[in-house]
């Protein structure tokens, strides 16, 4: 990325100033008012202007007509007009030397019809002539804690090393808030829409050389220039990984696609390939996206397949490996040394400790769970970790202490030594466990160690690490 | 199912007495103490014998030495001594001429050990001699809301119409406890563990004519007689549907099984094909047992494979076709009369209403949501709904009204049209909106319309409900 390319994006993400163009007198949802009071609770410290055609003062704040009588060439216009007016404010922007423009307004290609496309196509033209970098339209823009740039945070967030890309608004505010109560922390994302200028590569070509940025999570429906992505996606997956989600993958998907964004997905198949040829990691959901870009902020490199399972309840364990083989890893039996230290620690009547091994104790009694990891840290045979912390009712029915920060601290000290994660289940409908086993796993995640709502989700994160390091 | 045997299994599940033989003096965990405190918790009416070899009195109750000395033969003895000693007080048992014993006591076949095997082989020589009906070894054994008979229940519960037969404890546990929260309820619920007398298919022949059993989940690590099993299960499902989630499916998970109850995992693919040509619903989850059965019991039946969602955000409604498509329902476009009356309702500028259609008024606005029900419900081309009603932390940040108990009153009036299910996603790891999302979802499930934390799991319910009337 040469040297003005970075400046724009300097600019877009740490903009000083800002104006935002359409803002109603009162607020009205999404919108100017609802962008103004987010970008003031988040303290952002540059300079707002707003833009209204006839109001002299909104919120008590000073209003321009447009962008021509604005005082200065703000760094960013956050455009937030009916669709026919969005040209001609992009004139008005390119006129007055504004060259960054966010675009809220939809009604473009993803309509579906000739005038939504005829529009997108004028304001590609628009932004040709002018040399506009436009994000958008029909999106919620960018997104960085570190400049306090947040036009749709409802929460309090800080930065972090994961990057989200994506042309869903709504998943986008999702992924943050994620990000925010694991304490992930996010160093730039942004929902960029329907792509009519600036594209995923755009951003990504950004994102290679922010050293803020260590993970990048992407959500696309459609790529303009396939083989430009892949090849930039896996120049950057080789230092920094990238997870991406692709909608659109079904028939019905990719209609849904062009209305919804207004392109067509590529076929899914073609998708399918490229990205294995290029390494890229592949998530399906919103939990695997950030789950998986968790495991690789948080783990050691992978060294093999096989998986230790520390787990509660004898049933547990048959299904467990059900579900961590069928994502592809190993659940291995215990062998040698492992097995007669682990048998000392977990007597079983005339029996061997096995894997995956029952052994609630180690979530009640630090020591022992030191001891036994001690253990399996130890051998060369097993690869990777899931302790399941299934939260049983009969913990709280007892009143026993909680040791969950004594099991952290250890964790804490150890997490480096093998990839390790953790599961803390609540499901069930109690709304008590649900929150309990929220609150847990926010401790673990904040202390660096992956915490996960269901072994599902675990275990198809470490098999993402698995295979990225495989390919390395 | 004969007369006798309907009342074996009338006293197993309706005992007016029981004996539990070997409690400790104190708590200590599992054991004849926890039970004895559920069942009275549970305010269990039926007569309770405590059975030690030397005390008098337990928690202020009398004490009896061993089964012979009880005043009358029980209906069910709970059997909590050591594994060695489970032979001879089933002796006991048979001479005092008491015949259902569940046995608690772990320590036989899934040990994997020659001891193991030869002491369960020990266990079926005694029960086969006395004629005994023995539930386990190695169990949670039977839980039965309506007569009271909650040896592990740790939370009140109400009976209900879904039946739940199981080898793991644990996961029986974790099954009525969701049954209680989403107010489904349960009519027996039996954790087995090593089946070494009764099997699967014994109680199956009792559900099968129990009134009070509509739906059945079965979690299944073995199964004695394959062939009696699948013949038994296509005759019951066919008015009673069958849910099974079959743990040891993979090589390891088998390995698995062999350790927790002592018995080896037929081949997947064995079971596979038996299951599908019987017609039987396949799970892989606890989530997804609940669920299908959920669906099962509260939705009228599925006419086709034509969903219309109702989403929120318009990067949800792409991956959300994707979603439901790969679990082989299809989301056709909009047609006709359908189209245009829901155009005018969502009117988007220059564009028409498509399937997902994004409607978030839906759930604000009660009146809205009927109406907008109104034209899908009479569609003939449409014949499953999803309402995907994303918790956004926008609504709560506004302060608005919750509007959910209006809407449920519509829905409980309409819920018989169409196959109608909520998605009610709470996910993100906020434990504020964990609670509220399940507290929501709760109120939809007692409302008896199915709510689901997540749309993948909402999708393959009903997925699930059509290839069941489908094969009919």
């Amino acid at each position: 990325m040469d040297a003005e390319r970075r400046k724009i994006f300097g600019q877009i993400f740490f903009p000083e100033s800002l104006a935002i163009v359409g803002i109603s007198r009162t607020y009205s949802g999404l919108g100017g008012q609802f962008f103004l009071k987010n970008l003031q609770r988040a303290g952002y410290p540059g300079r707002i202007y707003l833009i209204h055609p006839t109001a002299h003062e909104i919120n008590g704040l000073p209003v321009y007509p447009n962008l021509a009588a604005l005082p200065e060439v703000v760094d960013l216009a956050v455009v937030c007009v009916p669709a026919k007016l969005v040209p001609s404010v992009m004139e008005e922007g390119s006129r007055k030397g504004i060259h960054n423009l966010h675009i809220l307004t939809s009604g473009f290609k993803e309509l579906g019809t000739l005038a939504g496309s005829h529009l997108e196509r004028e304001l590609q033209r628009v932004a040709l002539k002018g040399k506009l970098n436009i994000i958008g339209p029909n999106c919620m823009g960018p997104y960085v804690p570190a400049s306090r740039l947040m036009l749709w945070g409802q929460i309090p967030a800080n930065p972090g090393f994961i990057a989200f890309l994506s042309q869903s608004g709504t998943l986008t505010q999702r992924v943050t808030e994620h990000a925010h109560f694991t304490g992930l922390g996010i160093s730039k994302a942004v929902s960029f829409g329907n792509a009519a200028v600036l594209d995923s590569t755009d951003y990504l070509e950004y994102l290679a050389e922010d050293p803020e940025t260590k993970v990048i999570g992407l959500y696309l429906e459609s790529i303009r220039d396939g083989r430009r992505f892949l090849n930039l996606a896996r120049r950057i997956n080789a230092e920094k990984p990238l997870v991406l989600w692709k909608g659109g993958e079904t028939p019905s998907g990719a209609g849904a696609v062009a209305s919804h964004t207004g392109t067509l997905a590529g076929e899914d198949k073609i998708w399918e390939n490229g990205l294995r040829q290029a390494g890229i990691t592949r998530a399906r959901s919103l939990e695997e996206v950030v789950g998986t870009a968790m495991a690789f902020l948080y783990l050691p490199p992978a060294k093999g397949r096989r998986l230790f399972i520390l787990g509660g309840g004898g049933g547990n364990s048959v299904y467990y490996a059900d579900i961590c083989i069928r994502t592809g890893l190993q659940v291995p039996p215990l062998m040698g040394e492992t097995r007669e230290k682990l048998t000392a620690l977990v007597p079983a009547v005339g029996s061997f400790a096995r894997n995956p091994v029952d052994a609630w104790r180690a979530f009640h009694d630090p020591d022992f769970m030191a001891k036994f990891l001690e253990v399996v840290f130890a051998d060369p045979n097993l690869d990777m970790i899931i302790l399941d912390r299934l939260i049983p009712r009969m913990t709280y029915a007892t009143g026993e202490k909680d040791h969950t920060p004594a099991v952290i601290e250890y964790l804490k000290k150890n997490r480096l030594r093998k990839p390790l994660v953790v599961v803390v289940d609540g499901s069930g409908e109690d709304t008590f466990l649900a929150t309990e086993a929220a609150r847990i796993r926010q401790y673990f995640c904040q202390a660096g160690v992956p915490a996960y709502p269901s072994l599902p989700l675990a275990a198809q994160a470490l098999a993402h690490l698995v295979a990225y390091y495989e390919k390395k």
